[in-house]
């Protein structure tokens, strides 16, 4: 039976793989990296220097495939094409690639940015693969430390304030209005730095681009102060790199 | 000048630990394992294994000492004493943990269950000793694993669905209703097993207990069938090894 593991590993420091993934990565045979273009050449020599760092050489083979990017131009919610196919054509690469890389009784591996749970689709993806019935595997997640967990630690500030809730949510979604029922909200996926509309408001922002690595900028403070600080810095950073990934935390002081 | 880090040890897997994790212990002359009591016995044998496994014996020193538990026999929100109190007779005791058992020029350690990011006071009781100003120390915090990631690891599901928020929140919150506005929801200190009240609606559960030790259980499905199952599971647990550390996370059908 072939298997596969979904490893987390990390989201930008090497360091923060864990020993569970570090014993993933040696028992496998195969990796699958999976390129999505412009950002992420970058990311992929990331995970190289991983395998590099903690695998013995000769006992893996690294398996480069190009994963179809959606197309975002056509903005608002019309995806062009519709994510249903979008995420069908992904399937279909996963598939191909598990089907033709893999022998029968081989490990292979996804190296899943930050931890597998959060906004990612491999775990979808594969559970596709395995409902069309071409090709048949076993396969486990091991968890990694997210974005989210490493901005947090970086700003030495809790997610959530005592038995309080924290909701983590998207930049489209918060540019629709601030989340009902909570006063802390972690936002990724944010191209649009829909926090500037929550300029005026009592809230606080704990924000960081490139989290862990040597790019890494932290900023935190009131939003009314800190937020033409992030956007200036965003900015430079993504014109001298060409891509940006940043995430934040709003701490809305609670009106009572 | 004393360093101190906080280092989240991931949720009950010693392979959850990180390289960063390892690292920071290596470097600790003095551990500070803060004993609740009651649960907790289990635990702090679990954190001296991670020490014997992980770092050279002789170099290090480990000071144990009791963390005062609040007092929650009051039920509601009527704590006794009040969360303040508690807070302050915990600064207090941090205070002079550093103050007394960490040298000028030793780096000290509090070892996190989890990630230190959720649900946890030591960050915040750590600030509370700087601004009281008797000792000063620099800290830095170690992200970890946290309980949420590794239950949804082992379910092998994701937190959020696409583009959709994730709320984590506690037992207490979700007894008063169903978060707005999210439709994923995850459950933490809940010792009433609040999801009990939505049994009869259209929600999937995916629960763990003792996530990522030797007495694991999971259960998932459709809340109507997996909740009874889940009550008997989790008594028979308790009663047998006298505590229990359960979340879960619940995924309503949208409504659309
Ligand atoms: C597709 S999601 C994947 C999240 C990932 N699974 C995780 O656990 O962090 C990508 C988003 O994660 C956030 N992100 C990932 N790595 C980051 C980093 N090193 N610094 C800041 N944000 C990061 C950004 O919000 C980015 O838009
Ligand atoms: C005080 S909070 C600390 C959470 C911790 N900082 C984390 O990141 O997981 C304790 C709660 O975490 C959850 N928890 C922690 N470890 C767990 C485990 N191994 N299995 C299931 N739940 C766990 C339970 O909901 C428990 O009530």
């Amino acid at each position: 039976m072939r298997k596969i593991h979904v490893i987390g590993i990390g989201a930008g420091d090497p360091d923060q793989l864990t020993l569970q993934a570090v014993r993933a990565l040696r028992s496998t045979d195969v990796f699958f990296l999976l390129d999505k273009g412009e950002v992420k050449a970058d990311l992929t020599a990331l995970r190289r220097d991983m395998l590099d760092a903690h695998v013995e050489e000769g006992t893996y083979r690294v398996v480069e495939a190009r994963d179809p990017e959606r197309d975002r131009r056509a903005g608002g919610a019309a995806y062009s094409p519709a994510v249903g196919d979008w995420r069908s054509a992904r399937a279909d690469i996963y598939e191909r690639l598990i089907a033709e890389e893999l022998g029968e009784e081989q490990t292979g591996a996804f190296l899943v940015w930050g931890d597998p749970s959060l906004y990612d689709s491999t775990l979808a993806i594969l559970e596709e693969v395995l409902q069309r019935g071409a090709v048949t595997f076993e396969y486990d997640v091991v968890p990694g430390i997210s974005s989210v967990s490493a901005l947090v630690a970086r700003h030495r500030t809790g997610l959530n304030r005592v038995a309080r809730p924290v909701q983590i949510t998207t930049g489209r979604r918060l540019a629709e209005g601030f989340p009902e029922g909570v006063d802390d909200v972690v936002v990724m996926l944010d191209a649009h730095q829909a926090f500037r509309r929550y300029a005026d408001e009592d809230v606080d922002i704990y924000w960081g681009a490139y989290i862990g690595t040597p790019d890494e900028i932290l900023v935190s403070g009131p939003i009314a102060e800190a937020a033409p600080r992030i956007e200036r810095l965003r900015a430079e950073a993504r014109e001298r790199k060409g891509w940006i990934m940043d995430t934040y935390l709003l701490r809305r002081h609670p009106r009572d």
